[in-house]
């Protein structure tokens, strides 16, 4: 039911777009409700059917609604953060909408990468190349575990490049974190229950264990990653780790931890799931060499991707396997098939086979070098001593920790995006978010040398430090 | 350690490949073991370099060994089938060659498609544009439940060809039935432990939902589909089914069943899972409407693939969510990736917005039928009323059923093997094996018109009958 007044200076389809949002809003006009068709409202209000479907343009721009072929025009689901709480009877979680969609002029989210950072020219050539020789292919399901040729090749890097020790039997072609920890968790199920995981730490493990019914124990992590001694308290035998770069704060396990960490899988036969996302990007210093290396015949799930330096977008990624789980993953997942397309996995063989992927991480490395440390300077120019760095040297972010500010979180960073400046909350990653100075995610990979500097201005301004 | 006798009239290559091939099928060379270099083992048996090279490369091409650069070459994991019962003290499973790696003159495998299936020139030139379109888009990672212009496409089309209802915020684009499947899985367990499937029916949906620690309850299959009066017998509140023809029986479930299992789902509080995997695939008749559109309300998942008419090997195919799931999908994975490529996505969504998609179904139903036709027709011919033919009319394979034959399937199987025909055993798909003639699986997918006939014939005269 509409009731379009006369008064003031808003124009009609500005009325119209605000009425209509604000009963979508309210919970008025509930998910998949049909709105009048443009004919209809615009007879029903006596105005322009141009002024009706520029409103309902709006609408769509926006997601509130969509349309549906010959059929009209439907409310949508909205995304939570715009919903008033009287909302929330619908009974519909409505789905997050992915960050990457809204376009800030400086944008510090860390899962962004260089726009260098996919060598598109090439990959066309590659993927051509696969498409011609490996068509007939197509018409078959392709190998479970990955084609071998690049596991083969993926064997080769991990061992000169991270020193892991394996055998391109023990890899497994996913399509991501979640693929390969979906793969895990059934695989530990049989023998163990309780999960533990870094706090601060990546959310996605949690997601998916819990999704297997484990118990997620949350381990605090200090400067030198995981602290052991809390882990060695809980009744957990499986730990997914970060510690060659702790996500976020980036802190690196040194090797008697690494060593110790080892002692205690095979003291309580547990397994150690290390994700060594982003380890190729370590700027200072020397790389540090994974923690399966350190002893391959351990329960160690190493796991690896392709998406912090070509495109997180393409959805290849491996893990390897100890032997003892192969076994079991053999015997769980014969009846699979992989997630991974064989075009993009043959396109890869290639761009690995011929080098192109080592030359690819060198640039990359020094373009993210060069960034990583104006973002450096800039911080230390701009804050001064208002501000630690945390986790500086490697990966794609670094974590800036506000000294003594009395700041939220929500109000950091809506001051930011009240400046065009967008950051990712780092408190999701946190179980405990208590008594610490607030805590800030500062992504370089995707910012020009001019927009770090300016941006690193502009929350200095916001947040009038 | 090698002997080597100068007896006999094998060749020097052909001993050493059958000693080493005999050391790692007993078990006295376990996989992971390095083998003598070239170099070491030709002084060492004083033959030339070449005969062990050749040796190698032979055991190299069967899978038996594999190599890993600058380092040598080392006993593979080998197929169960080649091995004797006596290794299986090692403790692996080897894992299970993808069948399509071997070559036979007559292919009747069921999963095997036209050479023409997948329209590489097409799909060339689209995905070339995909990549300069959307190169930008490669730095982030995608939306999660997959690309929203591609899920459009894809409620347009299941709306006007399979009478599907829905809105494009309730499909998730998925990697195949193992994605949609271990999606379905955690969000069903909340409220249900038990999953009842077809028998005989499709491997894959027990083995992902015991791997989420369901328990499996078979249905047996009649002519009209899924036995209902066993499904009301049982505790089972989901059921996995495949309505519009059967796998791998082929059978047709009539509408009055249909409404009568949507009945069964609204009374105990059940969900349905309709995999309408291949009802493109309709040679005779009117298409079949899924069951989802009988009552888009219900608490139906639908599932559908681009698997059959374009490629398994390209890894996409999308499922539907009731409302009532999607809110519980969007709770437990929110902090999940997809794990499909944006470029796949991209790419098919140009060829289904041009239309291409639906004209390609029109190109692969008329080659399809044919085969089709052909095999029925060369069955007649050659076994006349010796066979019983289940499941015409639709998808890429029909079931031969012999009449009062007394083989067992591995020896029909075997028998083909002999005359270079492949095979797809039947009996891993039932769970009661027993009291019926034996059957055999047809796929006419790969098949030409000319293989159909010799093929059939081959088999004719291997089974004796």
């Amino acid at each position: 039911m509409f009731i379009l007044d006369n008064k003031g200076r808003q124009p009609l389809h500005d009325k119209i777009y605000n009425q209509i949002k604000n009963q979508i809003l309210s919970g008025q006009l509930p998910p998949a409700t049909k709105l009048l068709s443009i004919k209809n409202l615009s007879a029903e209000l006596s105005v322009s059917r141009n002024t009706v479907e520029y409103a309902y343009q709006q609408l769509y721009a926006e997601g509130y609604i969509h349309s549906k072929p010959r059929s009209g025009y439907y409310v949508s689901l909205i995304d939570p953060e715009f919903l008033p709480s009287s909302f929330s009877h619908i009974g519909m979680t409505p789905r997050k909408v992915s960050e990457d969609r809204i376009v800030y002029s400086f944008d510090f989210h860390p899962a962004c990468l260089s726009s260098e950072s996919f060598p598109t020219n090439l990959w066309r050539k590659l993927y051509i190349e696969s498409l011609q020789e490996d068509s007939e292919q197509l018409a078959f399901y392709s190998d479970q575990q990955g084609d071998f040729a690049l596991r083969s090749e993926i064997q080769r890097y991990l061992a000169h490049s991270r020193g892991v020790s394996c055998d391109p039997e023990q890899i497994v072609i996913c399509s991501g974190l979640q693929d390969s920890l979906s793969i895990i968790a059934p695989i530990l199920k049989e023998n163990h229950s309780t999960f533990a995981v870094e706090d601060p730490g990546h959310f996605m493990p949690k997601a998916v264990f819990r999704n297997h019914s484990f118990a997620i124990n949350p381990i605090p992590v200090n400067s030198e990653g995981l602290d052991l001694e809390s882990l060695q308290k809980t009744n957990s035998t499986v730990v997914y780790v970060t510690p060659s770069h702790q996500f976020p704060l980036g802190y690196v396990m040194p090797v008697a931890n690494r060593l110790k960490l080892i002692d205690w899988a095979e003291t309580v036969g547990g397994v150690i799931i290390e994700d060594d996302y982003d380890s190729e990007l370590r700027y200072h210093g020397r790389p540090i060499p994974a923690l399966q290396g350190l002893h391959p015949g351990a329960n160690i799930v190493y796991v690896g991707t392709f998406s912090k330096v070509l495109s997180p977008a393409l959805r290849v990624s491996y893990m390897v396997l100890p032997y003892r789980l192969l076994t079991i993953y053999r015997k769980l997942f014969s009846d699979y098939s992989t997630n991974v397309s064989l075009l993009d996995q043959r396109t890869l063989n290639k761009f690995m086979e011929k080098g192109n992927w080592e030359r690819h991480l060198r640039k990359m490395r020094t373009i993210y070098k060069r960034k990583h440390d104006e973002l450096i300077q800039s911080i230390h120019h701009h804050f001064g001593s208002k501000a630690n760095i945390i986790g500086q040297g490697a990966g794609l972010h670094v974590v800036l920790e506000l000294v003594g500010n009395s700041l939220t979180e929500g109000e950091l960073i809506n001051r930011a995006r009240d400046r065009d400046v967008q950051l990712l909350p780092i408190s999701g990653m946190y179980f405990n978010n208590t008594g610490r100075d607030p805590q800030i995610m500062l992504g370089f990979g995707r910012m020009s040398s001019n927009e770090i500097d300016r941006g690193i201005g502009l929350l200095y301004q916001a947040w009038n430090l």
